[in-house]
């Protein structure tokens, strides 16, 4: 496995790579998730790469860019573990030299959900992952569902800008309990431990309706809700049951939703979502 | 060569391509400057790629998009006749499908000069060459000084999102009255004509002082807007002697100028520059 730095490195490593490339970018700390998303790139290419980058320009002011986990040399093993060919670990200063000011906005769909609440947020991911895709031309690249605007965005960015590579979007790894796999679970006491799994409890209570018949948006928010203000320990940010094209709320109702929701479990934020009907974008869920 | 509209159909022909490619991008109704881009890169490259494309994102609500000339038959044949490879004549459909909403936005640097002028130009500029690079992954793209913050909007484009190709750019091409060729000039009368190489004189008066020693910028403006004060048919936009990294007008002293100016002769918008000192991005005049 060749890991690099610098972008001329990562230039010569993936010139010398040959066949079809799948990338998986993450922000380390990886997970059972981020490896599903490796395990489903290495068996669909004949390389694969990987980015470990704590993205500064996709975390906001008040958040948690300075704690974020950062594991490198555990990454790593598992990474070459799985069998990864390629790996890149730029700093800031590679990703963003001075002078740097260029940024790719997906406007319509990073607006709302995770765009109200985290202001400037997709700006930094659509322009980093651009730049991922630049830096790796793969042919193919590797996102969770579990970042379900994330993946839209990037959708969008994709296909408006005309990025010749296909994407592939991974079910959310989960728990036994329920709890999506995150590298912010870390965060969580035991008590909020014990508390987050209320998220996917009311995800799945308004499938539940949504499968016994229920097509009101609204009434699968409420149904969301009152399961959430159960949990003392819970703070919703907000909960959504949108159309999956457009983000937006559904008010009445609808063939198809994504249910999406931000939680926090004492400072902890969490976010999780399922998508409801069919859905070009995201996969079919694998039903308990 | 192969002449394509469909963005699948570019895509195809352009993997049947083998070697290099150089691109060139352009608005059609092609001169003897956008012929000057194609012979160099027919040169440098195996194969040579175009477009034609009259870009709507670039123009403002007031400008000439409706009116801009498109001579598409002739301007096939130019291309054909010089080597051409291969042609991409999109509709705005196939480049701004329904529901496109990604831009991109170089910040600093188009924000002067012209951007003061026709803001929003240099993001529908941006974004329709971020498309290109990704329509046709060319190994080199080329580009005429004659439009110069483009050429420093586009390359710090190139630099901040890490496109992997090189971009080259070719000297203004005159008249032999010294007007820079450019697809606008058909709309000059012959009064207009006649007193449209105004620009270029002043430039030039501005670059001779500079030989002879001049470094202040205030100065060499001044010696430019003397001259343009003079055509009773020229009403000027701007006129700057700007540091060609931050196109900002320098005040007092410096070694490096990018002289530059946007003027109206009657209804006709015109643009041109000087390039004084050394310049990275811009190739060394041949002086007459």
């Amino acid at each position: 496995m060749q890991i690099v730095s610098a972008l001329p490195d990562l230039r010569a490593a993936r010139a010398s790579l040959s066949g079809s490339l799948g990338l998986v970018p993450t922000m380390g700390a990886l997970h059972a998730g981020h490896m599903a998303l490796v395990t489903r790139a290495r068996n669909e290419n004949d390389c694969v790469g990987a980015s470990i980058f704590v993205n500064p320009s996709q975390f906001g002011p008040n958040e948690d860019l300075s704690k974020y986990p950062r594991p490198l040399e555990r990454d790593l093993t598992l990474l070459k573990e799985a069998g990864v060919d390629l790996v890149w670990t730029p700093s800031p200063a590679e990703v963003y030299p001075p002078g740097f000011q260029t940024w790719v906005e997906v406007s319509d769909v990073s607006r709302p959900l995770e765009g109200t609440h985290r202001p400037g947020h997709f700006r930094g991911v659509a322009t980093v992952v651009a730049k991922l895709f630049n830096a790796f031309t793969p042919d193919r690249a590797y996102f969770g569902q579990k970042d379900a605007q994330q993946v839209i965005v990037l959708a969008q960015m994709r296909r408006d800008l005309g990025f010749p590579l296909q994407m592939v979007v991974c079910p959310t790894v989960r728990e036994a309990d329920g709890l999506a796999l995150s590298s912010r679970n870390v965060y969580l006491d035991p008590q909020e431990r014990a508390a987050a799994p209320i998220l996917y409890r009311a995800l799945s209570a308004a499938r539940a309706a949504y499968d016994a018949g229920e097509r009101c948006g609204e009434r699968l928010r409420a149904i969301m809700s009152e399961i959430l203000a159960s949990e003392p320990l819970a703070r919703v940010d907000y909960v959504s049951a949108a159309d999956p094209e457009t983000l937006l709320d559904v008010e009445s109702r609808a063939d198809r939703f994504l249910l999406s929701m931000a939680v926090c479990i004492g400072r902890t934020r969490l976010i999780d979502n399922v998508m409801l009907g069919e859905s070009d974008l995201f996969p079919r869920e694998e039903q308990a």
